[in-house]
């Protein structure tokens, strides 16, 4: 896949360094409990062997967080070593709640091998995901290695604590929303930027935080990555319905067969007519939607420009995105690399 | 009940003042899912009218973290509101752990009222603990209000940090217990150390670090704290067999009813005859234990002298925790208070 190619090819030295400062943080520890350890292993694919063909892209992870940290340290002061510390921290941080998301969605497989939970049980998973987040707090003490400045680490800390608080209301919103009649566009915006874009916001935050004094240029990183992160959401929602599998990977339509409360849903339902309205409340209330019924839905979405609304919400956060990475002045090639990433996110470029 | 309402005498302006702060990182907090904060102020008892009568013992807990903290701090220097923020943190923080352990151990209640799991199911449970978590680790950047340079905010985080990972493997030795036929007294201590000694442990710690830089000192509460820990547990075990029921509140030989894995039982599994071993082993194979049972199990402690076993052992951590506390070199009334408070712990006086 050409895409996924040129991604490794960009960034693969710094996600080889990003990956090399997670282990070390993990190998600092002493084990208490050897099983603890052994999921933390698996998690990352640390207990495969070194160098397997297909490691990087699937067991691993893309480590879009942590590189897009890397990236903004880098656009601002020419290295990112700096803040490898954090970017470690913010991946652990993220698989922590990969963990429990997993659990509680039921999910059985994350990249291509059974979950956490699925091979070691529920509780055990829970257990392990509160480790992690507290190995991800552990791993920001490292930053002193690097010479930041004690009120700098702290920042850090409170950016990560406060963004891990705002992720667990969003998964809450989430769930709120299975069992709710009406959940408006807004609601739904609300609810991905907490659940999701607030983490990337916070890698692109603290890269810049850990770079520079200069509020301005924190501010524009900052707003980049947050409307970048909703417009990634919103974009794979239009994906979920309409994209094109060879690209993807997952079928056309899933979001409608799995009755997902996505975007595309919920605008069709704010603008449908009382009678459609009704209709698609009803296919979707279905234990399951049969092929004909996913056509019905289809042709709902089409006739009040379901398709059109979704791309244009993340077009506009992806465009404001945009705007606000203008507004940080800086101009160079890492610059470029921050562009190139922010469409590989959306997967094309506007 | 006269051992309570010394408690309440004793320490009740400091409890105020931990549950004041608590209180306060709460309210600091703009709400995004309601749910979550509806959680929250159930689990501490704050959606109760004020100043209900068995509020202060039942629902919102003893807060003997956050008070030991206080009372370190005063015995150092005099007052002890320059480490509330800390105490609310560590108690937020346990009380995170005491949410998702009720989830693994299908615990019903918690403080005389349905546990949080009960009342919102599993998953909800997870992410109300995790969110809780990240809430604690905010309570601590409230020190800088008290004027806490940055590096002590940050030695602060890291030890939360560090006994929070370990208590998690501790919860996991313990879960692992559970279907090993063989477990060791050494072995058990190391599992309640982590799980439950090193929380008691960081809060005499981040009391001493936050109000001196004499290691010494530092040292000597820490290690009184961290044996007063082990000693509280084990002697909880002692009483979960032979406990006056009147003054623990839970029936006498309840831990014998529930089959737990306790000092006492592997204390008399590690002197048994082969014989009687196989018949314990028997006898904690059935579902349920009868009344004879009980009585058959009590009466082979008896002859492997379990109970005295498990008796000097708590004395032994206990004599330790008072050596320890006795290195600081601190004298005062507030001294006195904290070798009270170890006593109230352990519920009576050695």
């Amino acid at each position: 896949m050409m895409v996924a190619e040129s991604y490794e090819t960009l960034y693969g030295p710094i996600l080889a360094d990003i990956e090399r400062e997670m282990r070390a943080v993990r190998q600092e520890q002493v084990e208490v409990a050897p099983m603890l350890w052994d999921i933390i292993d698996y998690q990352f694919g640390w207990d495969l062997p070194p160098n397997q063909g297909d490691q990087f892209k699937n067991i691993t992870g893309k480590k879009i967080r942590p590189l897009l940290m890397a990236l903004v340290a880098q656009a601002i002061t020419g290295d990112y070593h700096h803040v490898l510390p954090a970017g470690a921290a913010l991946e652990l941080l993220h698989n922590f709640t990969l963990i429990h998301d997993d659990v509680m969605d039921k999910s059985l497989e994350r990249r291509h091998r059974p979950a956490v939970w699925t091979r070691w049980g529920a509780d055990q998973a829970v257990n392990a995901g509160d480790a992690l987040y507290a190995l991800a707090n552990l791993a920001n003490a490292r930053l002193f290695k690097h010479g930041i400045p004690a009120e700098k680490v702290v920042d850090v800390w409170r950016a990560m604590s406060q963004v891990c608080l705002w992720t667990a209301e969003g998964q809450i919103l989430d769930m709120g929303f299975e069992t709710r009649e009406t959940v408006t566009t807004g609601e739904y915006i609300t609810m991905i930027t907490h659940k999701s874009a607030r983490l990337i916001e916070a890698a692109a935050y603290i890269g810049a935080v850990l770079s520079t004094n200069d509020q301005a240029v924190i501010d524009g990183y900052r707003h980049f990555a947050l409307n970048v992160g909703i417009a990634f959401q919103v974009h794979d929602d239009y994906l979920g319905v309409w994209g094109d599998e060879t690209q993807t990977g997952k079928s056309a339509t899933s979001d409608i067969r799995e009755k997902k409360k996505a975007y595309p849903l919920l605008a069709a339902l704010e603008h449908a007519s009382d009678d459609e309205r009704t209709t698609l409340r009803h296919l979707y209330a279905q234990k399951t939607l049969s092929d004909d019924d996913i056509q019905h839905v289809l042709a709902i979405f089409d006739r009040f420009g379901a398709a059109a609304q979704t791309d244009t919400i993340a077009q506009q956060y992806f465009k404001t995105a945009m705007a606000s990475l203008d507004k940080t002045g800086i101009q160079n090639d890492t610059q470029a690399l921050i562009r190139r990433y922010a469409m590989f996110l959306i997967r094309r470029a506007y």
